[in-house]
């Protein structure tokens, strides 16, 4: 049994809020009884009300296709204490064995989208894709609408980030395995 | 009389690191004898080689003026010692008045194009704009192709950044005058 994911609900326009700061993202998606799930330091918000993304999915992808058949994916947004599942989900493909199964990957379903939110996260966006062909084709780029973000209140409430611990903290890939962590806040 | 700016060449295809972690970055721009800087978090690598990079510049700006008419920007990679300079250039207007006289803000001469680089950042890409009609009428997105990147060697080498004291480290937009600084790097 894995414990359920402690989450509640952002509000829409608050939901690039979970973004803006330049998180990596772990990308899930399902179709056709399949789900994959894979790291993107390429993402961003691209609209706040509704909000947008925009994200990067190679064409060479399990979840490229999972996408494409399904037209939905997750951005989860992943925290230092499961950093080696990052680098795990982010090196290997779905389509040399599960990456749930090999790297110990909990999730649980969606309120939307068949893509599941991923244990560990502590922010998850419900993603519908906006049909786009040429910048899928052309940079492997997909524009999507929020259909629903969640955040663990333990370290997001009232769109702003507060980490207690180290562990929690999102995080911001390099290369090679290598990270910074999300550091001190501070305002001007 | 302005110090030049500290800067090496960054190998193309190692351009996409200096946004990879995702900071914020301040837009320039310049065309017909006006120059602007604005912020931007919405921005992203979008290729490795040649690079390509992704970013939301939104219709009311001056900073588009400038870009649709030259086709060019920079993508300039500030640090927390020029965290107020940052919030000003992502707060106010360039047609409220010049943002580099207002706000003390130094550039100087990009290699390719006409934007300028501005002072005080560790980072800097000059950027062609890549015309794609439909997204920047229907998102305010462009994408743009890497002409050169630099790097403050004190803090970018060899595709890889060391940070030797807080006021180097690059920043992440949260919002309201928030950031967080980039934070402890780690390894898994």
């Amino acid at each position: 049994m894995t414990e359920p994911i402690h989450r509640t609900v952002v509000p829409l326009p608050k939901a690039y809020l979970l973004l803006n700061h330049g998180p990596v993202t772990l990308v899930s998606s399902a179709a056709d009884g399949r789900q994959n799930v894979m790291a993107a330091s390429w993402s961003m918000p691209l609209d706040f009300d509704p909000p947008k993304v925009a994200v990067v999915i190679d064409k060479a992808t399990l979840t490229r296709e999972l996408i494409e058949a399904s037209g939905e994916f997750v951005l989860n947004i992943p925290t230092r204490a499961i950093a080696d599942q990052v680098l795990a989900a982010g090196s290997a493909s779905g389509r040399e064995g599960d990456k749930f199964a090999r790297f110990g990957i909990a999730a649980e379903k969606a309120l939307h989208v068949k893509a599941p939110l991923i244990a560990g996260c502590v922010g998850w966006l419900e993603c519908k894709v906006i049909p786009e062909p040429r910048n899928q084709q052309t940079y492997d780029l997909f524009l999507a609408e929020v259909l629903a973000a969640w955040a663990d209140p333990a370290v997001f409430t009232d769109g702003r980030w507060h980490f207690a611990d180290d562990g929690q903290r999102t995080i911001h890939y390099r290369a090679g395995g290598n990270f910074f962590a999300t550091g001190e806040a501070f305002s001007v």
